[in-house]
């Protein structure tokens, strides 16, 4: 939180009251995600550890818990500090922690909760035991498998049990399991096209698991699945644990994606929203509003406007101009509701947010890990 | 700044041991692009209002004063209150303010402060002096006329005449001037498009100030101007005022402009970079790094990478992905240094600046305006 600046919204205003840019969470869509996430997981065997990457809010992630999360993921050990602080104890950081600062910061952190990371790099996994041996700790660490997303990770089932055997010779580590992202499939539209990707993510881990099992190590946890595909990786009976993060909010991006009969996917339903104000009026087919690139990431396109017939179409530092039908009766202040291309780096770029029911602020959300990208 | 975070270095560091992403100054390169500012200016008659927005930061803003700044340009009220809170007290507010919560922060500023705010709308013009005078405050005001940007502004010196006229009936505000930003013109590379683009804008405010001449108004102000064609707006004769931010840091976006002879501008040089760490080397042909759409901009862009054949090609929340040739011997924990392709928003996600000269770091900025969108 910026402390030189004074929240948009005190619980009890009319949401059109609400100061601009402001992230908005229509709770009971929010309320209703979290049900229907909790409806698809309880009849399952598979362990919900939601990304908090997504909302960075120790609220959100105490009401995950309360909803059967058996923890939470984190994708930076200054955010997993943050959670840590407000309480929530159970933290996978579901990345590579490499260097001298971060990884004594993660040592430190394990001595007052339960911390597991992920680990791709030989030299890696034995800095984290030096210094978990200095501090007098141990950590438990899952090896990261690239399935596909080109990015961390180590490719194929030897690789996996190279560093595996590395692990369990080090005296101050725990392997734990595997970690096996695909993030690329998240974002792919077409149904069999994203669940063939889960498919051949699967077989790779199963592999690495028969692998394992055939040299006696033991894999507790297994792990992926993002708000795109996590139906796929439980089904799968190869992962033990899903990773959701989005499916709180959602996004445009999201919202694109398509079900089995090629309709647009309605498990989720948008809860989250930008409000901005018409700041000018230049002309009948043309308003401008106060939310630009400093209030929204357009990394996935530009925002949809909850106004039908209107469209953002440029954006620039704190200006967005919008296209308006001739029709449509805009007054200079009028507020509008925005839907964000994508969540995470959007929530990243506001200190609060402004939970509503019935066009009234119900509560207002400290997001005290936006900027924790340490 | 977010006061859960520990900041990235200390005074004193080495470069290679401050914690990453953390946004890096060379103070040699801004202290030069500052000199050849100045050195631009001090033979016209241009005042120097140099833009905020770009830093957000205070200790720059003062500097700039030191400079022969004769005040600052803000985009936000929030960013305004900032900004006079640390001292700086001669402001204009480049933009419009629009409705009750933030008109009533404007009036209260300017009762501490010497505060110009631009308006290009009747209704907003009234609302602002009816609440200058419950304040019992004056505001300045500066009519935007839009010359070819498509945002905001009024179209043709008629129109501004009329809101002249308005602002003139009132009994709290001052007729100051007429801002005229080409806001499109700044990232077109061509020498003599760009040029061409602010003589049309030229031309239009010079009608603008002869018709209001012929009504007897006057207009101590002409501003507008940026990095990328403030010496067109200083040469012509119309503009008194010139806003540039950017020439501070640049970017990989104003990196690309052409001078007359179609070389690169190298006026002022590259003096912010983003310090990176490489977190992963999955294989010789790619490297991971922590820095991602969480910590720099790519609205214009992905950044550069300062390491000659290496180029970031694709961003997802906090991993970078760079293709490495397979010659470069990358190794884990290496730190990298990366251009912005958009210095403004990047900066934006920072909450400090490190300052360092010769590989040391010799200062820590607060980007205490950061967030202050409202």
């Amino acid at each position: 939180m910026n402390d030189n600046l004074v929240p948009p919204a005190a619980i009890g205003m009319q949401i059109t009251d609400v100061d601009t840019p402001a992230l908005l969470l229509n709770l009971d869509v929010f309320e209703n995600n979290r049900i229907k996430l909790k409806k698809q997981l309880t009849e399952t065997k598979t362990n919900f550890r939601p990304h908090s990457k997504s909302h960075k809010c120790p609220s959100i992630a105490k009401l995950q818990l309360e909803d059967g999360a058996i923890g939470i993921c984190c994708q930076k050990v200054s955010e997993a500090e943050i959670m840590s602080k407000a309480g929530i104890k159970n933290i996978l950081i579901s990345n590579q922690i490499v260097g001298p600062t971060k990884i004594q910061r993660l040592v430190k952190l394990s001595k007052s909760a339960s911390i597991l990371v992920c680990v791709d790099n030989k030299e890696n996994i034995n800095q984290i035991n030096n210094y978990a041996k200095m501090f007098d700790t141990r950590i438990g660490v899952l090896v990261e498998l690239d399935v596909g997303t080109n990015r961390c990770g180590v490719v194929g089932e030897f690789e996996v049990l190279k560093l595996v055997k590395l692990i369990s010779s080090h005296s101050n580590l725990d392997f734990i399991g595997i970690q096996a992202y695909q993030g690329k499939a998240q974002h792919v539209r077409e149904y069999n096209a994203r669940k063939s990707l889960v498919e051949n993510a699967s077989q790779a881990v199963k592999r690495a698991l028969d692998l394992l099992r055939e040299n006696d190590f033991s894999c507790k946890v297994v792990s992926g699945g993002g708000t795109g595909t996590f139906n796929f990786e439980v089904e799968s009976e190869v992962f033990n644990e899903v990773q959701p993060g989005s499916y709180v909010f959602m996004d445009g991006d999201y919202g694109r994606n398509l079900d089995a009969a090629g309709e647009t996917i309605d498990l989720f339903g948008q809860s989250l929203f930008l409000l901005t104000t018409v700041m000018s009026l230049p002309s009948d087919s043309r308003a401008v509003v106060d939310v630009g690139l400093k209030s929204v990431a357009v990394d996935s396109g530009l925002p949809d406007v909850c106004l039908k017939g209107v469209r953002y179409v440029s954006a620039s530092d704190e200006h967005g101009v919008l296209e308006i039908p001739r029709l449509i009766d805009l007054k200079l202040g009028d507020k509008i509701k925005l839907i964000p291309g994508h969540c995470d780096p959007t929530v990243n770029l506001h200190d609060w947010i402004v939970g509503y029911r019935d066009d009234k602020v119900e509560l207002v959300w400290d997001i005290a890990a936006r900027g924790a990208f340490f």
